[in-house]
């Protein structure tokens, strides 16, 4: 059986869950509790970072965009990175767009210190810290929207890692209830598009010990 | 004519330049000062960073990672990132430890406070950063000997896009003479025979505008 180590809040843990669930690939899920710094997991993973993904054929495979590129290799139907060179330049782009510079400039500073600074013991969130990143957000959510408006999914005509990595992040902070979605209405009608499909249900059924989830998060009308 | 739009000692460019080289595909070099946020340059890629690359038809790549995905798809041979699933996953994930982790770990301490300080004026470096940098250094030098003393390329029998990625951020720092060859046998060896390429001839030649280069910096017997 395939496993996944993961940890619940990990955009990069959620975007392959999702590659995962598009693909109909059935996994289970062991929670990796990465500060801890196992050394079989060190083995298997030298970063020390989920995702890592054991494939069937026991595969050991590490980092959530060569997990989804292997992943769209060996089950190409549905195609999650596109049709075309240029299309999938374009979904690449945008995925690392995501895991790049929207965790650089919002998630480590929401989920960072809203989670990460508690699992860890080290106190309690820097109001500064995130006020930036909610305001950060903002100028993501009107990227999303903008991208929404001229394209059916956020690369293009089908439904890429790009969408699968924005919501990783996106659904993370939704927990925690970080997401003013009613101010931007383009990304809202994105995210419950991406929110209903059957790939996303799992997602939406995990809790983080001592952190309840934000009461709309599984709602599919927030 | 292709473009490619970089900074000097950018190690997300100089990978670029490298897979441009291995492909033997031409192409004109444009600096782009990235710091004074050009709005033309904006609108090729609304991250402000480099490198873009405007392809013969005029398509416009951003993302390293994208645009060597795309020039291994458009021009297979040679071939870039693996020629199986399982190898194409490896040369990946070491792409994005050199990408991601040595980059935030040791590039990002010595470059960050060595060049781009010095560009943005903002003063000196920071001896404790850099004390940081390079004792990170140590351990990433340690962890290419030890896959050089396994493989014969980082990923695997072929040059892929993690070399690449590695001798991207190592030409970067050995430009600074901060890299103690001397001490890393096998490290030294692989940066031997990458150095020595016709792909690499082009990053030997760059000089950084205030900052010259480390002696031993263009010599193939360093």
């Amino acid at each position: 059986m395939r496993k996944l180590y993961h940890l619940w809040l990990s955009p990069y843990s959620r975007k392959v869950r999702l590659a995962l669930g598009e693909k109909k690939l059935a996994y289970e899920l062991e929670l990796e509790k990465v500060w801890e710094r196992r050394p079989e997991y060190l083995a298997l993973n030298p970063t020390g970072e989920v995702p890592v993904l054991i494939d069937a054929d026991g595969t050991v495979l590490a980092d959530s965009t060569a997990i989804c590129e292997y992943l769209d290799e060996i089950v190409p139907d549905p195609g999650l990175v596109g049709a075309t060179s240029r299309a999938r330049a374009e979904a690449r782009r945008l995925a690392a767009w995501f895991d790049l510079k929207f965790n650089r400039e919002v998630t480590r500073h929401l989920v960072g210190e809203k989670v990460v600074k508690r699992l860890l013991g080290k106190g309690q969130p820097d109001s500064e810290i995130l006020r930036a990143g909610k305001a950060n957000l903002r100028v993501h959510l009107a990227y999303i929207g903008y991208l929404g408006e001229r394209r059916n999914w956020l690369a293009g005509d089908s439904l890429s890692v790009a969408d699968l990595a924005a919501a990783g992040h996106l659904s993370a902070l939704d927990y925690l209830g970080d997401v003013p979605w009613d101010e931007f209405s383009g990304a809202k009608d994105w995210y419950a598009r991406i929110k209903s499909r059957p790939s996303f249900k799992h997602l939406l059924r995990d809790v983080v010990p001592g952190i309840p989830p934000a009461a709309h998060y599984a709602d599919l009308n927030f």
